[in-house]
């Protein structure tokens, strides 16, 4: 029998389509008792939100978050806000007793992020945070394999999230679609954006890190503010490395920036084991690379692994093998977990709770930066 | 103001899938006047039919597809049937003065497929075949770059489909999702199922097809039948291989098999040209691969283009740079254009006239094979 | 204790490079009873002839093939002039008593290299042909992959050689350097220069072509001649392509051009097996793709192999592990296994007898070409 | 007209035999007045040496350095020994007015390497050290561009050197082979090993190293000695990672490790500059890839440049387009252009005072991996 789980989202930007995409496609391809339904959508600007909820199939419109949050008609509530503007929301739609989807990163920083963690925690509702990444095949896969034992005892962990976009300096940051170069708005420049990525990636397959030492660069100093219209200091970060250890006494080597010519979205990983290696790529979703070294030695070598056939994670409910899916079914994957994990009460993380430690590490790296030393992850 | 279009579709197989997504998908990603409707489906097993309704959201179910035809709420009738039930409806649909889509191969053979071109040209009914490999925006993109001219005159164009999935000689032939071992169901085995495709391209790329000589090979020569019981000759093509000239007077080689271990639907094709040459592969359909001599010669080289930026064919519908989509894009793609070409009476190909060109084609590398001789396309 | 073998060298053109290189290189690398001695060198420009033999320390110069035979102090010749001028010096050669290796293809056609093979056979000398591909580590690992029967029941075979340096329609035909352009010297174009190579390495890794159905085509109709400054027909084939059947039942697909923009010396070949497939590529030397179906599903894909740890064949003699080499190394490897040969008695291939079987492959081919039919393979 | 330069080798292991190669192909392929002439070999274990000169051709043998260097018939000296005994020889050379070939790292620390600095710029003898991977032709053109300014301002500059040969715990440290696991023949680990080699080639190609935050780890704490025959501690780096500052205000970032399953030799780089970006790996030395923003969007990627033509570094002195080379050479290049540096009198780097610099830098790594703190490169 199914159940419906009424939809209040806020924010109808990038997140918005890809949050709204999945709870469209989901019951197409995902046999859930819950069944999301897109009930309404709340935005500041009430034509552009009349507008998405005509695309999307949205019945109603809000343009008062609290208003939303209010509604009896309102099971959960997704986030997709810029960070600043988590947490209010995150906290009012707990106490309300509210099932809640945040985007990511959590909050603008650890502090703020341990309020929202017990504020779902006290009100005992089922929360999840959007680490989309997580359910890629390929990645799921990865997990699976770690698990197994298969790499054997982990000696590396590297990872790194380029781009280039933001290398013309007459880009401006600020409102809109820009709000990740404003600090204010973004908390951090790509540490926040992207780094949290791959360390919550991190986290999810080789365990907690322990300390870091980071350097961050802000290349182009000033930019022109789209909202006060005046040039104006850069204070996020354009480029950020570090390097770590692991819980479980592997080193690890980390970079982000947005200043890697020739780089779109390039995130990629890979971990070296004792026994076996692994290493992804987001620009080829559909692969994993895996290096046996049990395999016989002159036919030893990196496998590219085709992620479609039905055995592998979620690939079942899509083609044949061989055919590729996208970007967008990590938010369709990441929504069938959270649904069943309704039905079966367990938790389908990253739930707040995990992605506090994301929150962690990134505040270490950023005042490991700043002070130029090594620092402990809190915790 | 959105005018709808009401969908009743034939078949509920995995063609009937992927027609389903792009009819729910279209609008979320496409402005288009005419909106589809998921009128009804038609099935010979009603409780699947049913099932099936249920998932995609289709209003009602039929057994008959006459009945579907026959329907006065129906404007558009989508035929995903096995290749030996595509003219009947067809014929009927036009006749009846419906809009026709058409799976691919559009029949069993040329003659059959020249009939179903009369009917629809004599009915003046829209009508289209889902020759989707057109519409990856990398395959695309590489039509756009032939039709400037950067790859000057063509000297050579090599394709192949290839595949594993029946080398295991206890795979049956016959019923439910094996009807392509079937000769009676499908005319041919990977001629009409895979080359197909690759011919489709091909022409729609490099022109007109003039002469081939062929061969094919069936490598397991009897399977059991799934609807008789029996051990049965197995009278597909296993695998076919084939030269051509074409009317441009560039070469070509094509090759598909089901027998190729290692590769699941590995769909290349590569053109040579005197300026500049390209290269795709399904198995990574987010990319093409681009030659140009003209570079300057210490850094001239294959470029691997990520076909994933906004002023990329289709692109500007979907994420941002760098972010992957999938198989079953190229359908939403086909069904925008369709709709498209609705509002401005302006064809979107492949017409059935065109699947046509590729039938003939289909026939002469089978007549070819058969008799061991150079054959000249018909047409 | 060491012996020496006394090389006389027809030519001194490229081939006379790769080859002088090998005897310099041999005795560094590999520990052999036999050591080539560099004795003389043979052409017709004394002066060219003796700079060669100062570049690479031949001790004496011959300007006549006749004289250089008839030397006492010589005990094998080395032909590395045209391919129209292999069975004179090779037939005398053979009747002197001298050990012969040939350059490849060992002659204009299947008569002539059957003549050759009759005279070496009478005259009972050691003799092998230079199809240096096969020494290629990583063909050399094909070979003992399949010779264990790692790929089970072969389906398919496919080669291509692809070049582009002919697409300049002001590129003459002639001497020197450009003899391959050439009908009366190269006997024929790409067939004999380039499918020459990868038919060697099908036979000898997959058995017996029984027949073929080709096509050729030469693009550039006219060119200047070198040596008589006039435009003339060109005679050779600037692109061959052909399908055939092997002795074991597999299906083959070969193809070579000069017209393939963006490719130098593109020598690719895959073999599917009903167990594994293999692939390989001249431009990357160094490793062998495999792919083998009896992996865990989960981890299958195709491996990417570098090809230089010390188990892998001749790599025991080069450096450590993950340090490449190179083009040259495979005639140092040839000449090695000769030599090994010279002591063992037991003859390393391909001998005459072996590369007539190639030369009656390219007769086929290229009857099969004129004559638009499918063509038996004599022998 | 020839001059010879009478080489006398000191060490025959694994750099032996790459020099000495080098000395018998450079005038097989360049064109240089001076010709290396292999006068004589050193080693302590008179039989080994004798053979090792019977297999290449040295005219001599001796078992004392201090008798080699003192040979009038000895023009240059070739340090080829375990890195504790390099300041000796050299020194000792340069005060007997020889030319100096030195094996890389210069020296065990930045101390002593200064003192062969001085040793050498006191006697104005010519000098070299063997950063042999500068003359990779791939690597060469990555300088070219970078100077003609293709890449523009560069943000990012990432190298690592990967293997995996020590993972095995029971491979023992000491004599022979193994010295590299010794710290007191080898001063440090991977980062004289193998970092090294990655900052000559950062410095040649991005300039100055500023500063440097460190880790570094030993997995295996404890390993047989081969020459005490008891376990003792490993006290050598077995993994190395930093971060860093270019002088021109790119950020680095470095790591190498003998634990990095799957990779036997890959050293990779990538440059991201403004306007372009380059990327390279030592497993595929035969390629650079390159990436032009200024390319038509449309057709705008990573190019795989096969380095092979006649037009690259080095590559009209060998074979012909598409055809690979290896990795001995370098060696061979490095060779001919320090020949060249005789006869013109400008030295060929890098010179020793050159290679000081490296070493300042792992002085630096190895301070700051110590001390936990970010460490200036001193200088």
């Amino acid at each position: 029998m199914s159940k419906p789980l009424n939809i209040g989202l806020i924010g109808y930007g990038f997140m918005g389509r890809t949050h709204s995409n999945a709870y469209s496609q989901v019951s197409h391809f995902f046999d859930t008792e819950y069944k999301p339904v897109k009930k309404a959508v709340c935005g500041r600007d009430k034509e552009k939100a009349q507008a998405f909820a005509d695309q999307w199939g949205y019945e109603s419109v809000e343009t008062d978050w609290k208003q939303l949050i209010a509604r009896n008609d309102i099971d959960a509530i997704d986030i997709c806000t810029p960070n600043n503007l988590h947490s209010g929301p995150a906290i009012a739609a707990a106490e309300a007793g509210k099932t809640i989807l945040c985007e990511k990163p959590l909050a603008i920083d650890s502090e703020e992020a341990e309020k929202m963690c017990e504020a779902v925690e006290k009100a005992g509702v089922p929360n999840i945070v959007w680490y989309n990444y997580r359910r890629i095949p390929a990645v799921t896969l990865a997990k699976q394999l770690i698990d197994e034992g298969r790499l054997g005892k982990i000696f590396h962990y590297r990872a790194n999230f380029l781009q280039d976009w933001t290398i013309n300096a007459d880009l401006p940051q600020g409102g809109a679609a820009l709000w990740r170069l404003d600090a204010e708005a973004a908390g951090s420049g790509v540490t926040g954006d992207l780094l949290a990525h791959c360390i919550d990636t991190a986290i999810w397959l080789n365990g907690s890190i322990t300390d870091v030492s980071a350097m961050t660069e802000t290349f182009v100093k000033e930019r022109m503010h789209n909202l006060t219209g005046k040039m104006e200091a850069v204070k996020i970060d354009d480029a950020c490395a570090f390097l770590c250890h692991f819980g479980n006494g592997s080193l690890g080597l980390f970079e982000s920036t947005r200043y890697a010519r020739g780089h779109k979205a390039l995130y990629t990983f890979e971990i070296n084991g004792e026994k076996a290696s692994i290493r992804w790529d987001l620009h080829d979703l559909n692969r994993l690379e895996y290096f046996d070294h049990s395999d016989d030695s002159v036919v030893r070598g990196w496998r590219t692994v085709h992620i479609t056939d039905g055995d592998m994670p979620y690939m079942d409910h899509w083609w044949v093998p061989g055919l590729c899916i996208g970007y967008e079914h990590t938010f369709i994957h990441q929504v069938a977990d959270f649904l069943k994990s309704l039905e079966t009460g367990e938790a389908a993380g990253p739930t707040f709770r995990d992605a506090l430690e994301t929150q962690q590490v990134c505040d270490a790296v950023l005042h490991s930066a700043k002070e130029r030393c090594w620092t402990d992850v809190a915790g």
